[in-house]
Formats: C-alpha cells, sequence, structure tokens
C-alpha cells in the first residue's frame, strides 16, 4: 500500500481509519493531492469523487444521515471550502456528522498575493463542532523517520484530530480539519512513517439524574397533554411507546411527514387542525380547547409555522425537550431539558403512574375524521394542481421507499396528505434551505437497502442541478419534480400581489422544464400535466429501468395558491 | 411611490440611493421581502432577480468591477447568505466593492429552532470590509412618526450603514449589511418616514509623504529594473508612462493577459521567458541574468507561478509596490509600499531623473524574438489540442471586445498568445476559484459598451452552469468553452500519472457536453474538434444574432499536456 509522505496527511488519513470513518468525497484540487492519494490508494476507504464542493457537501450530509456515521468532504485550498458552508449549517443544527478536511498553504504563503489562498482557519466557526487547525509538517526523504523538530507538530496533530473526531462522533456534530501543506505534494512512499494510536471507545455518559416524581405527578395531574415530534429518523421510537402515548386519551401526538411515527390516533396534519381555527369566529375557545397543560417535545425542528405560533401563545404550562443532546425553547417556555432518549423516557414516565380520564384526543379525533372525509370531498371537485398532484403521488409511493423532500412549498404540501408508516421521509430541515435537497437525496440512496425518491418543487431542483453531476446515481433513484413555474411558496404567504414585480422578484416565474437536465444526465423524463397522464405515469415510474427517472409534474402556478387556500376554507 | 413601513428597511433603500448605489441583485425570500418591495418600488432602482445566491454575488461583482462602484445583493435569511462566500471572499482580495445585505431573524429567533435561521451577524468577518449588524426595528402603523423608542434604534442603524458604505466605496471592499426583520413584513407605506442625511463625499486623503531622493537615487543607479504587472483594468494606466517605461533600456516591463497594457516592448508572456531556463543546463547564469535590482510592482495578483519561484530566489534588493490601498509581499523582499497611483509614480520617478545605458532590456527582447519565431514553428507542426485552439481563438477575438477568462487552464494558456491591446481582459484572480466565471462574466456585460466573450473550460463553465440561470444575458454575449473533459491542468502539474485513480479524483474525467444547456438556456451552440473547423465557426461567430451563442471546442484530453510540455523544450 501507499502512503502520502507527508506525515500530517498520512496521519490524517490513517486516524480516518482508525476511527472507522470510511467514506470519503473528494473534489479535485492540486493542494489537497497528500490526502486524495493517501484516500484512493487505500482500499479500506469508499473514496467518491465530486467536483462541486457545494454538492460534494450534501453529497456527504445525505450519507451521513443514513449511515449514521462521519463522512468526509475534502477540497483544495481557496474559495472551494467556502461553498461547503451551506451543507456545514445545515448539518450543524440538524446535528449530522459531515467532517471537512480543507487543505491549506503554509501560513507563511497566507495573504502575500498567492492564488487560491484565503484565511481558511476556523472558517465555519459559527457553525462548527470544533475546529482544527493542524500544523505544517514537511514532506520527509528518510521513509520511516519523522525528524526529531517534527515530533512536537506530530503530537499537537495527532491530539486535535481526536479531538474533531470524537466531537463528531459523539456529538454528531460537523467539525472541521485544516491542513496546511508545502509542495511537493504528490510524493509517495510504501512504509508507514506515523503510529496510529488505537481508537478506543471511550464515550462515558454522565447518567442523567431525573426528578421522576415530578414528571409523573404533573403527569397525572394533567387532562391535556400533547406529544409534538419534530425532524426524527424512521425506526428511532419503538412501536410500544407510541401505543402508550396513542392509548393515552388524555393525549394528543401532533406528528409531521418527517417525524417517521405513525398511529391512527395521531395527528399527522396539524395545519389541517389549526387553520380551522385561525379562521373561527370561535377562535380563542378552540384554541384554548386546544392548549396543553404539558406539552413533551422531541426530535429536531418542526416544520408546521402554524403550531408554532399557536403554542407561543396558548403556552403550556410544561413545556419539556427530551433529546440527549440540546433543547431550543421554541415556544419560550422551556420548562425542562431531560438529557435522555425518548424511548427511555416514556417508558419510565408511564411505569406505575395513573392514566388520566380525559376527552382530550377523542375530541379532537373527531375533529380529524371531519377534516378527512371533507379532504376527500375536495379533492374530487378541484382543478389538477399542487395540491391534487400531491395527493396522487403520495398514494402511490412504493412501500419501504426513502422519500426525500425539498423545501419549502414540498415539504409543506406533503403534511396535507397521509404517508404511509413504512416510509422513511427526510428533509434538510435544519436550516431549511433550497440550496442542497437534491444532493442530499442522491447522498443518502448510496448505501440504502432500497431505492430512494425525491419530491421536489422547481426552484429547488434548479438551485441544486449540479447534484445530478456525479457517477453515483443508482438506477432506482427517482425524482418527482412539481414544477409551477417559480416559488409558489410565494403565492401562499401574506404579501402576494398580482404584478410584475411580485413575479419577477418573490414567485421568480420561469418557463424552464427538466428535459435538457435529464438528458444531460442520462435520465429517463416524462412530463405530465393532468391527474389523469400523473396517475398513469406513476402506474410504471417505479419499475426497474436501466437509468434513473425524473418524473416531471407542471401544476397551473396561478392557479395553485388559490386550490390550497380554498382547502382551508372548505374543512372549516 | 411606496416604502417599506419598516423604518430600518426604508432607511437602508434611501441611504443606498443617496449614496448611488443603482444596482441591486435580489434573489428570492419572504425575509427580505421588506428590502425587495422597497427597492423594486422605487424607480431609482435597477433590480435583478437571480435565483442561486452563489451565481448572484458573483453576477454583483462582475457588475461593480466594470461600473467601478458598488453593486449590492440582497437574500433572505439562512443558508442562503452562505452561497455567497465565495463571491465576498473573491471581492475581498479583489478589491471589489460587493455590498451583501442579509436579511434576518430577529435576535429572539436565533437558535430556538425556527427555520432558515442562522448566526449571520460578522459571518463574512474574515473576508469583508465592513460588518454592519443593524438593530431590529418594528414596523409602525401610524404613518410619519417613529416612536420615541426607536429614535436610537435608527441613529444606530445609519451610524453603521455610513460606515459599511463609506468603507466599500472609498476602499473598494466588499462590506455586509445584515438587518433582522419581525413580521409583518410585506406593509408599505406612501410616506417617506425616515430623513436621510444627503451624503457628502467626504474623501479627506491624507498626502502620501514619498522620500523621492532614495526612490530617484535608486533607480538612476541601477541597471536592471522589472516591473511586474498584476490584475490591472483597462485604461488605468496612461500612453505617455508606458512609453516612458518601454523605452527606458535599463527597464523590463513583464505583463499578463491580465495586466491590460501594451507595448511592443514588453514581455506578455512570462513563462515563455522562464521555462527555458528552468530547462536549460546554465540556469544560474541565466536566472542571474534575469535577476533585477529593483523591483516595481502594481495592481492585484500575479497568475505566473514561474515567475513567483523565480523572484523568491532571486530576489532583487529592492521592491516597491505602488498601490493607494495595500501591498502583499509577494516574494518575501517587500521595501516600499507606495500608498499612490501607478501614473503619478512613474510620472515623480521620472522627472529630472538621469537615464541609465544597459542592455537589460534589449538581450531579452532578442530572446522574447526567438522564442515568438519557434512558437510559429511549433504551432505548424502540431496537432489539434488546447494549445493550438488558444492561438486561434486569441487571434480572432473582434477589437474592443471585453474578455473573461475562467481559471484555471484558460488564463494560464492565454498567457502564451498575443491579446489585442484592444480587449478589455478580466479573470477573478482575487481567489483564482472555478466557482463563479460565468456568473461574473454575464453581470459585467450588463452595462458595458462593448460586447463580452467568456472564454472558459469545462470544469469552471459546469461548475457555474447556474450562471446561465437568469434574464439577463445579452444577445451579443458569447461563450468560447474549451471542452477537454476534464480539469487538464491537473496533467501539466507534477504528480500526473495515467492511473484510474488520477483520471477520476483529480482529472475528474467526464464525458460531459454543453448541448443541453444551451438548449436549456436558449443559447446558439455549435461544436467544433478541429482547427479548420473551429477557425470556420469563428468567422461567424461574433457576428450579431438573436440569442447570445455557445461555441465549444472539443480538444484532446490525452494529448494536450504533452502539447504544451513540448512546447517550452521547442523553445528551449
Amino acid at each position: 500500500m501507499m502512503y502520502s509522505n507527508i506525515p500530517s496527511a498520512q496521519t490524517l488519513v490513517l486516524f480516518f481509519q482508525s476511527w472507522g470513518i470510511k467514506n470519503i468525497i473528494i473534489s479535485p484540487g492540486s493542494r489537497n493531492a497528500p490526502l486524495t492519494l493517501g484516500f484512493t490508494k487505500n482500499p479500506y476507504f469508499n473514496s467518491y469523487s465530486i467536483v462541486d464542493e457545494r454538492c460534494a457537501a450534501f453529497f456527504a450530509l445525505g450519507m451521513a444521515q443514513q449511515l449514521k456515521e462521519p463522512v468526509a468532504v475534502v477540497c483544495t485550498s481557496g474559495s472551494a471550502m467556502l461553498n461547503y458552508y451551506p451543507a456545514v449549517a445545515e448539518a450543524f443544527y440538524s446535528d449530522v456528522p459531515l467532517i471537512v478536511v480543507s487543505a491549506d498553504r503554509p501560513g507563511d504563503k497566507i495573504d502575500i498575493g498567492d492564488g487560491q489562498t484565503i484565511r481558511q482557519e476556523n472558517i465555519f466557526e459559527k457553525h462548527i463542532g470544533y475546529s482544527a487547525n493542524l500544523k505544517q509538517d514537511a514532506a520527509h526523504s528518510r521513509p520511516n523517520k519523522i525528524a526529531e523538530s517534527q515530533l512536537s507538530i506530530q503530537g499537537y496533530n495527532e491530539r486535535e484530530l481526536g479531538k474533531a473526531l470524537r466531537m463528531a462522533i459523539e456529538t454528531s456534530s460537523p467539525v472541521h480539519v485544516n491542513i496546511p501543506f508545502e509542495e511537493p505534494l504528490y510524493g509517495l512512499t510504501d512504509h508507514q512513517d506515523v503510529h496510529i494510536p488505537l481508537h478506543e471507545e471511550d464515550v462515558h455518559k454522565e447518567d442523567t439524574i431525573v426528578d421522576w416524581n415530578k414528571f409523573k405527578r404533573i403527569w397525572e395531574g394533567s387532562g391535556q397533554k400533547m406529544v409534538l415530534v419534530g425532524v426524527n429518523p424512521p425506526n428511532h421510537i419503538e412501536q410500544e411507546i407510541l401505543n402508550l402515548l396513542a392509548t393515552d386519551e388524555s393525549v394528543i401526538v401532533f406528528t409531521e411527514t418527517t417525524s417517521n411515527v405513525h398511529h391512527e390516533r395521531f395527528f399527522p396534519s396539524i395545519d389541517s387542525i389549526i387553520a380551522p381555527i385561525e379562521k373561527s369566529t370561535n377562535q380563542e375557545v378552540l384554541f384554548q380547547k386546544l392548549q396543553p397543560e404539558v406539552l413533551i417535545t422531541f426530535g429536531g425542528l418542526i416544520v408546521s409555522k402554524k403550531i408554532k405560533a399557536f403554542l407561543r401563545t396558548y403556552q403550556p404550562k410544561q413545556h419539556w425537550h427530551i433529546n440527549p443532546k440540546k433543547a431550543y425553547d421554541t415556544f419560550f417556555c422551556l420548562t425542562d431539558h431531560v438529557k435522555m432518549d425518548f424511548n427511555l423516557f416514556v417508558k419510565a414516565l408511564y411505569s406505575d403512574t395513573k392514566v388520566v380520564a380525559s376527552g382530550y384526543q377523542k375530541d379532537w379525533l373527531k375533529t380529524k375524521s371531519d377534516y378527512e372525509r371533507k379532504r376527500t370531498e375536495y379533492l374530487g371537485k378541484i382543478a389538477f394542481s399542487d395540491f391534487a398532484a400531491f395527493n396522487v403521488i403520495q398514494k402511490a409511493i412504493p412501500t419501504s421507499y426513502q422519500v426525500h423532500l425539498a423545501n419549502s412549498s414540498t415539504v409543506r404540501y406533503t403534511q396535507l396528505f397521509p404517508m404511509d408508516s413504512s416510509l422513511a421521509v427526510y428533509c434538510n430541515r435544519g436550516t431549511s434551505g433550497i440550496d442542497g435537497s437534491t444532493s442530499t437525496a442522491i447522498g443518502a440512496s448510496i448505501h440504502h437497502d432500497n431505492p430512494t425518491l425525491l419530491l421536489t418543487g422547481d426552484l429547488s431542483f434548479f438551485y441544486d442541478s449540479n447534484g445530478l453531476w456525479n457517477q453515483y446515481i443508482r438506477s432506482d433513484f427517482r425524482i418527482i419534480l412539481i414544477n409551477n413555474s417559480g416559488g409558489g411558496i410565494f403565492r401562499i404567504l401574506p404579501g402576494f400581489e398580482e404584478t410584475e414585480e411580485f413575479s419577477t422578484f418573490f414567485e421568480t416565474q420561469h418557463s424552464r422544464e427538466a428535459s435538457h437536465l435529464a438528458a444531460m444526465y442520462q435520465f429517463e423524463y416524462k412530463k405530465v400535466a393532468t391527474k389523469n397522464a400523473l396517475e398513469n405515469a406513476l402506474s410504471e415510474f417505479f419499475e426497474k429501468s436501466e437509468q434513473p427517472k425524473i418524473l416531471e409534474v407542471l401544476t397551473p402556478r396561478a392557479l395553485n395558491n388559490k386550490i390550497l387556500l380554498d382547502y382551508f376554507d372548505f374543512i372549516s
């Protein structure tokens, strides 16, 4: 096997191997050659080549999210690394262990007018778990021997690497390793020169001390308790736990498409509950009826703006967030952050705890079945539109697919219709950007047992069009692109006006379609614009194929917002 | 006229008007609605809509570079602004007054789990002239009246805005204005509520005290003086000044394509001088013969790595950098930074100064005519290739075109062939990234008197493919894409090996062509792969057309590096 003859490069590569970081996404460059050589000449690693660093980082993010382990991106010096930043921020807020490795010039070459040279150290410091700024190390000619003078550098670099990798693994945070190299960069040796200490798992978690008496007393004393689930990976919550909550009549569980928990007694369409109340003349009474005394949250960020607005106004007396790492005070009334796994928390909470008689759940289940009936009725009478299309599409997704949702209309529309409980649903809700949905979905698909579907809108899809520029797209990868010729969400938000300024600067109306990109990147491509055509296309869309596929669904730009807003009127 | 009813938004827009900042590039979003409304409803501004913020910022950079005045980009909250960072870093190192305006959430909504919310304040602090973090301001219902409590916020915001704009204008630096908004965001008023102080030019530049005696004494006492010109805008140096230097036989002037100065006695192909010396058995003697006693530099960054390596080894006794703002110690021997305009400096230096008799210039002009003769000979015998293509293309560019060069092979190849003195040549050499060349060229073309040509390689072109996604591309815009199926530069750099790893991870070999993008973005498109076909295509390529045009030039991937490296052997 061949190694870079620069000790710091060799050390980094062997550290990654020792710590089990196997997947490396490399963007082209010369300054990072010692790392590119080190990773690609070592059969332990799966190395991937992606040119556009913005896409590379989201691709790595998707992969790390699925594997639940760190994935690294490696780039050359200069502005290359800045293109990683959108994915770094998403990883930071979504708790994904993305490892960014940037090759750098030596310190004395910075700000003296050399090309591809910027101030790289700590560049992500506002959104990073740890920044390891390694020290420069020279290539050496005598194999198997590190000069005395380099030993302190070696020790420093090993300590910094250890801190960064530990942080990534133990806290699921993105971390940054900056590593300066001087030329020559391409030197190889067949000797391993550095000794890498074996990585020992050393996760001593402090036992959380929980005042169970308090929690149980409050739980038993309350007839209106709400559980609100944010972004949550599939198969994380045990069915027994879900059943405990679902069968407690004093509890309502509000979920989102990205919550990945299901029960017929849960409430998967929050806005279909809240929007009618907002429109009611009886608003205050109804909101008080919905207001929980105790709110339990777990998982990541919440999509629904309506539930946030509601809970900020009608605050619960108690808000407990259950998460081993962090808690946001999303509703300005957080009383407890319980640092433990949600399964364990619920199990303990319900052990020897009295169940409270309450009509809370039953009443709202009645509301739920009402809007479900009305939704069916409404779907029977509307024109083809975003609203109609999502209903058709969500019914057609085969079981066990991994489904990636783009921001922001897409993830919001999916909340309005049932999603099969076998589906694994993801969306970049850490920063809720439109910038990397396609790359994330492709990265997430690579090692997955099941096929992946990306459900995306036109702005997000064209924004990340370079996401398709790689050699790793599986033939069973599927994209459904809802193309409403612009940012349809702006027609729904307050402030909409039918003017040229609005359609240019908010909606950013366009007439772009995906056929050219499909041809460029060898996707099978089909375009539909009616309900029938969509249903027909879907009937074979998920069948096996030689090439991945894009199904483009054209919907009427100027009609979509009306149909959505009328829906909330109709169910009110 | 209509204004946002949020005083801080109104203030920002009116400040920009008062300071003459006319061109605003807006990306879609809701949080920035108060600004989007403010700019687009005010006829003073030219507002442009570009969805992908990475492209928007490079577009603005190109426009600001041409207008020599600040151009602003405006985006919503969250990861959107992170996509500006590559262009911000380029602007920082290229001294372009790019103004970044990011709408933000109110401070109490940060890190509580709201969507599209990150830590925006000071985010570019490593590469920015000034970061103005404005304070939040509420919309108000009573027009023409700001509450007492808001007056201190108003004062603070005005001071910060003034500092940022002054910095951008006076130092040609990028600056960042972060401005938080609370909902409602879309409120308008027909009253101007804020009073904006008139902007008065207040540029009191300190007189530079120059020890002219010292400079003149050294100048007169030296028979080997070199002037090296970095990135420099066209028409900046007066012909009289160029003549003074060119006719001084003790002076050689080394220029690059991006220097935009021309004289038959200048040396526009540095590498054609230095590469043969590197190969010579007589290297040390020749380098000593070339070594200047005095080196004067002006302009921005230098492209040629060979001149940097040479001057770092064979350092001049004196290195004077002439620039009103900053000086890099590129060769580790800077003795003086003279903060003045180069025209004035040379005029003063040559007033009543003795001319030194010297064979310095004459000897090297002989070398120049030698390699020029050999280059012609070499071109007659080689196969079609990158090298051959650049020669043909550079001869064919019509006079007075604006020419934008992508990084990095492109700008390096152009150095090897003459560029007509009427052409205005640009390249993003601040960070030398491949990430925004197309967007920069399009932005630069918008207000230009003459047509623009972008000369680009395949990696840079496909990297910035979203650069074509806007409504502002002029029908006389031209792209020549030299497609050598990957990063050809890696075959030229040391470290090249003909292995699969190399072609995947360094060269990133691909078979992509531009035809699909041309169709998608309505460009006329032609593809050529021979010298004859290229010459034929060029004979009509620059003619007027309804649509902009792309000419794709396919060159032989595996041959290009050999032909280039053999050239240096041939002229040695």
